[in-house]
């Protein structure tokens, strides 16, 4: 018998409770054990809880256990979740976890840490809820070279664009429907900032490439200044807007970037609505793959913090007790040095001559027009593909032409 | 140092040779140990290949040779390979394989070899190609009951019916196309009569539901009757026709098949296009997860091959060791006593008279028009859900009904 410790009962914590009652015999048999919920740390009260009987607010009833191998960690956060843990680790207790922001914030200390008390630390959970993703990029894919990562990883903001783009609502309407509807919350900013979106795509990088990427590198855009006005212009391009995240090796340093980005109709990922999550990951040898479902919520999430559960129970060698390795300098590529192309709008005091202007600065653009009255002194057009350092030198110009009132929106175009 | 063997130097054959090659330190990083390719085994002459120093015509220099611990099995159908994997098998030897049909036909008997020899029997590359999806399903997805699993699991039919779409193509003049660009065989029956699907919906069928599910059992349906006008009424009902391969539980057996289905646009599989493959399976935890690929061609194929001989080699506790229960009886549900929708077209004498018909047997139904001059003489609509047995039955009543012709097409409507 394995005896498990769950550390916050929250939403995943109390999912993982759940999970591990309702399909307690098909899991005991596919981990060769049974696995029993010991005990439920939390300082709250759940008075009218079914799990009365486990629920504990003293950490000691935890810790102290010798009979409790596995902890599960659903606090979140940086703060208790560290501290408790370390300890678990210290004490030689496996810790699986669904908390994104200890893994992208202290990955390489505590993977460092599990594998010098011979455990495990596992984090499945921490990227795309309940889908298979960490697992599949250590295990499926390891005859491949893993080229690149593009992803929707937060369903808060990929609900509420698809909101706006299906039912013409606005983003503060949108983002209040989210709310109301228990999917964004009262401070809804880690998620719609790009915040969540980065923690992951930093963990799923530093798998990918093996080597720890700082989140703190990566350049990270919200959603919020994304109106309906862009979403017509993405539409007339035959194309949608995402909250995309995305990584990929620039010879031997990583780029990564969170931002809103005009993806084609035709990309797997523009077809990805309401609260799904989706990773495509480009391997030297499969190709494009997929992986996609529902990137939140109780037992989704649940139901990948169990699969590591199993995971140390069969004793599966994961590389989950390897480290990453953490490179003095800073490895990555600033997003100045990285080129893409970009839609812009401008809101233009004459037509003719900021046209001018734009075809001699930008060379050859790409008009975008939307017949729609309201948008009469404004012209967009998608530029070729040029460094960001180059785009904020011109867009700096911009601001002394006297044709051009001012510079609405830019927004970055993704290429397959 | 890990000697692998590899038995037929065909498309896949050569593809893990490749791979092996071209990613031979991060796989051998990954793994732990160095993989070699030892022998290459073939009985046709490979003049200009790369690999001459490791090709042999003679079997015993693989079964032989005591150093050679993994035999990596694509020489395909059920002779030479049936018996080739027996006896890797039997002297201790790991066997990796894309064959779908020998593990669909000879798959108990092969687990239950394995396990017996203490060594292991996988087969990640025998559905999807690259895809990673028997991983998964015994992984990353066992905290869940899986209650469903419904795909696109042939390439080849895939890229068809796109092109019957996208370029208004007939089913002859895609299919002409299909084998001029590779994408279809000489003798393309396996693939268009869905045989091919069939044999891998029975094996991801035998792995959710952990028994052994006998293709024999599993009705199954090509795509040479569909037709452009069916497409034309599938669009009209914002839908697109697929091959699609299914199974789910039903009550305690398991009922699967493999049909052309109107899928409904917003269905995530709606969007597989070209040679693309993907499975939707429904956890009772995770919800719905997809997983999307390229389901074909040497390098994908060679990649899911190859991590199954890296799990090998990192002595990954998997399933793969155990085998699937074979029940005596019948395990399956007979297609006659599902449940569906179904899409109905007919070709009538009297159109007010057939109506009146149809509404009277079929009760209420849903009409579907298109509005094009060659299909004025016909009617379409789509039941209720009903048995199939009744289905039957009705179509044979209608044949005695002076008003109407004769049924042109029946396709099912997948529900979500």
């Amino acid at each position: 018998m394995v005896n498990v410790a769950v550390l916050g009962y929250g939403v995943v914590g109390s999912g993982v409770v759940e999970v591990i009652k309702k399909n307690g015999s098909s899991i005991s048999k596919r981990a060769g054990e049974e696995i029993t919920v010991k005990k439920v740390l939390d300082i709250r009260d759940f008075k009218d809880s079914p799990d009365q009987e486990i629920l504990t607010k003293n950490s000691e009833d935890v810790f102290e256990d010798d009979s409790i191998s596995i902890v599960v960690e659903t606090i979140g956060g940086i703060g208790v979740a560290y501290e408790f843990t370390k300890r678990a680790l210290k004490l030689k207790k496996h810790v699986v976890t669904s908390n994104k922001e200890l893994v992208a914030t202290h990955g390489p200390e505590l993977l460092r840490l599990a594998k010098e008390m011979g455990v495990k630390y596992l984090f499945e959970a921490s990227v795309g809820g309940g889908i298979p993703i960490i697992r599949p990029l250590y295990q499926c894919l390891a005859a491949n070279e893993i080229n690149g990562i593009t992803g929707i990883l937060n369903g808060t903001t990929n609900y509420i664009l698809t909101q706006m783009k299906r039912e013409g609502k606005d983003f503060a309407v949108a983002l209040k429907g989210a709310q109301d509807n228990g999917y964004a919350e009262a401070d809804p900013t880690a998620d719609i900032e790009g915040h969540d979106a980065c923690r992951k795509i930093a963990i799923l990088s530093s798998i990918a490439y093996n080597e720890f990427v700082d989140y703190k590198h990566i350049y990270t855009e919200g959603i919020t200044k994304i109106t309906l006005n862009d979403m017509k212009y993405a539409d007339e391009m035959d194309s949608v807007i995402k909250l995309i995240a995305m990584s990929m090796k620039i010879n031997d340093k990583i780029f990564a970037r969170v931002t809103p980005a005009i993806i084609s109709k035709s990309h797997p990922l523009a077809n990805v609505e309401d609260v799904f999550n989706a990773i495509v990951v480009k391997g030297d040898a499969i190709g494009d793959a997929m992986f996609y479902g529902r990137g939140a919520g109780k037992l989704p999430t649940a139901s990948a913090v169990v699969a590591d559960v199993i995971d140390i129970v069969k004793h599966v060698e994961t590389r989950g007790k390897s480290t990453w390795t953490v490179t003095e300098e800073n490895n990555t590529v600033h997003i100045n040095d990285v080129e893409t192309k970009y839609f812009i709008r401008i809101k233009v005091r004459n037509q003719e001559e900021a046209h001018k202007y734009i075809n001699k600065t930008f060379g050859s653009v790409e008009w975008v027009k939307v017949y729609d009255a309201q948008l009469e002194d404004e012209i967009a057009f998608v530029t070729l593909k040029d460094k960001e350092r180059n785009l904020k030198a011109l867009l700096e110009e911009m601001k002394g032409i006297g044709s051009i009132r001012e510079v609405t929106n830019v927004i970055r175009v993704l290429e397959e």
